[in-house]
């Protein structure tokens, strides 16, 4: 796994320094501070630091509502309201900080998040360690779908697996060969590491601090949970998802109702459901719709045949 | 109306400067370009510059599909797709200045978009002009519902409209007066025009550029054009509206489908909707949702009695 | 003072409630948190929250810097490096949250720091309090310079002061008398409450929480602690800078030896002052310099004559 | 060099392909619109689009000034005070959309600049040309000082330098065939585009549309022309330096004289300077500054011995 033993003796010591604050916590999150969630073959998820819970949200939407609203609705509800009406400002009021350690090609896909806070390990300050990330042999998947299409389709047969895995794992290994050979100074003047590292691969895992506030986050798992995101950044997502899930329940909880298990409709979509409910049947001939939003429209609703 | 002889000049010399280019040009805002779009009863919108058109949105999202999609689908088809998965990114590609006249009170609720650029008049520079904003008598409406509640109910009776328009008309004419009083050198020093403004109502009238690209320009029109936005920025939103689909009429069509006239449906919603088109009977009682939440299911779908 | 009975002992109870954390935590803010400390005449500046503190940005640029640097610097080292290069990142790992009450004018001039989180008090569902932002004499200064100046000279006479103040006092208490009149529904129906506020002065007070980090903060506090910025928005900065001050010592010592008390020279007088530094007599005619700069340099820099 | 026959075909298409138009023009720009401006061994910069000129800067600065500013002073005057000044949201009103093909690690670098909009060539769809960024021999440099240190110091000798461009060009050409062979489907299933391309080394050249206004812009310059950059980077931020030059020449003059050649001294190098001016000697020993300070304040200001 992806902690040293120095790593790790400095998280207990982190974990069991404990002072007193005036400030909102979360009792949830406090109890996972700092621990590494891990992800991948070498890669995790840690909590550093976090600003404000549940009541923290509702707090700032009071303000907004002023007198008028206060006691009017309980939090849970008031909660509910903002997430289902899309008053983002109230979840900007919640902050949280990670150490995510991750292959460079989840980085580059995981950067496009412009609001957000960076600090990445610099590769021309410091020499990158030996790990590469090594998909499992049953992520291993086939292209899907014609030219132009992303995504995986099949899983690769064990034969083809294993030559594609000696294929990366090779080319890691040997490319990491030639970067340390390179740098060393032996025999030679070492060559500059902002050059020497330019030849190493995406899989290669890099690390980064990162902040970002829980409107934004949840976007961010809200687009990178979907089923189109690729796997890799999928599985820090999830992780993403279970500490948004420990840090503010019922942030999570209306999230969930209102965002990702929520269904958008087209005009015209809305507009067959509509002639749908009222008794009509409804055909793909007549509805109008792209064969592919007829599909994805089929497979949430039943129209029978 | 907003236009002094001045500006009305201006306006037209800059019409007529005509100059070749070899960027993406939109025929139909070139037509509307400098002109002023009348807005409220001193406010205008003017489109000053732009950039991109439909075809500027369709070439930057075929350079992420590279060679993959090139041709596989119409450009009107992309646009489309691109906005029903929320690929946003192309769409930020466009951009627009505007120069807008509007009361402060809307003025504080437009900047609340905070990606846009913007420079306003300065009331530390220069004196502003004698121009309030005063509703016309069908938009003086009464508070809506309960305490707790945003948003306009009846309109008022003749007698009481005509009361609140002599009380807005003069105190804004009397604190005009005091305002050029303080300003006033003759016999005194002319107090600080910074100090002087302060007691300014926020019906009276600044003005800004306004940068802002395409992407956020519809999220400023989706949220501002809603039926809970106070009216008076919703008519400004409205114009906007008219100047999108004459700048990027391809982009426009789809937004109306996939974001104007879409219905999000939360994930209770969805599975209610999935059980009456499986020929259940769907009552309230027993949907879980709160009397709003099926109230507003029922004004779009209508589930029978 | 801006606090009600009620405010007041919310306040105590807020500072009084205490729990455990293994968070990073800033004694010196803690020590502060919730008080209510005051700007103006009715107006406040309240921490709410905060996230990080000297050793987070240390923590954060570490992670930059890999095995390299540990240890090489000391944390204060450090931080004087990364604010001297302005390597803005780490400072954007701490995050401040704020409860502030303030006149409308001073909030319009606040919002234009976009990159920070908002939520206010909105006079669309609340009514507005009787607060008015009554300059001190001593504040009510005359316009400064010519036209096309912004900024404050002398101060009026007393005599003048008296005629200002009681203009400011009269107006803003009548517009909030008629304000009360037409939202009353005595006798009529009330006018909503989104239009009875268009007529009240920007001088009237409002609030809001005020989310940011600490890099966008001190950016914040040098553009508005300038001398050219308005007294009454300085008046709020000052105490801003207080508050880091006790948040991030060592943050703040960087900030006024890099920041604050630092001195941009242009190229040219960068040039010259290098001639004089070699020796040469440098006049205001061989400068090259308009003579606003030439001025502005003479101000730092003792040329002799 | 970079181009393909096609795309040269379809640059000269773009650039014969003239329409007229009532916007702002920058005559330096439509010169160079479209055409490609080569940077490293493969990459290039080309302008697809802008939005304003000199003149815009001016027109927006004169809206926030009004009727005060009109005409006291000059344009380039006015130019020059918002850029000492810092009043930069003026040159946010002009906007540039730039095509780029940049390595991927040089894009790492780029990317870090969040206000900017981006479309990235996605090798998630399409499949990654053959095309690695080899460097040129006198830029192969040795690593600079101790460790903990990012930067060059001296070139390699040619025994040197050779091994290390075989082994960049060897490990990229062998990867790159790795990567053909996995995605093949002769005899297999091709291996899916987002998982074949992990092991493509950093040096590979991605592509993207990017788009950025004009502060920005500058901003970007002013850090990526530091001596403290990367070369490979720095080269193409001169190349942007050099467009920018043609864009809007009065801005770029006065960036150079205030941003690009100004000096920036802290509070303790101010009071030396001041001391010195005044006709102190100063030390070293009695300056208080760290060694590596006064060493740069000396390179700059010379103190004599």
């Amino acid at each position: 796994m992806a902690l040293t033993p120095e790593q790790a003796a400095e998280i207990e010591r982190q974990r069991s320094t404990v002072t007193t604050t005036s400030r909102a916590v979360s009792p949830g999150l406090e109890e996972v501070l700092y621990s590494a969630h891990e992800v991948l073959d070498h890669g995790f998820v840690r909590v550093i630091d976090y600003m404000g819970n549940d009541d923290a949200v509702v707090q700032a939407a009071r303000v907004s509502y002023g007198t008028g609203t206060k006691k009017k609705r309980s939090d849970a509800g008031l909660i509910r309201f903002l997430m289902r009406h899309r008053h983002t400002t109230p979840f900007e009021m919640c902050e949280i900080k990670l150490h995510v350690k991750l292959p460079i090609f989840v980085a580059r896909q995981w950067i496009r998040h412009r609001t957000a806070s960076v600090n990445e390990y610099s590769a021309r300050y410091s020499k990158l360690d030996r790990e590469f990330y090594l998909p499992a042999k049953e992520h291993l998947a086939a292209q899907a779908g014609a030219a132009g299409r992303q995504g995986r389709g099949n899983i690769l047969c064990d034969e083809q697996a294993d030559r594609v895995l000696a294929s990366l794992k090779g080319d890691s290994a040997l490319t990491y060969q030639h970067y340390e050979q390179m740098l060393s100074s032996e025999n030679q003047q070492g060559l500059a590491r902002e050059l020497a590292r330019i030849n190493l691969p995406t899989s290669i895992y890099t690390q980064w601090y990162w902040k970002i506030d829980l409107h934004n986050l949840l976007h961010f798992i809200k687009l990178r949970t979907d089923r189109h995101a690729q796997l890799e950044i999928r599985l820090y997502a999830e992780e993403l998802a279970r500490l948004v899930r420990l840090w503010v329940p019922t942030v999570w909880g209306a999230f969930e109702e209102y965002e990702q298990g929520a269904i958008n409709l087209s005009r015209s979509q809305a507009e067959l459901i509509r002639r749908r409910v009222a008794g009509e049947r409804i055909t793909h001939g007549e509805s109008g719709l792209t064969a592919r939003e007829w599909k994805e429209l089929c497979e949430v609703f039943d129209f029978g045949s």
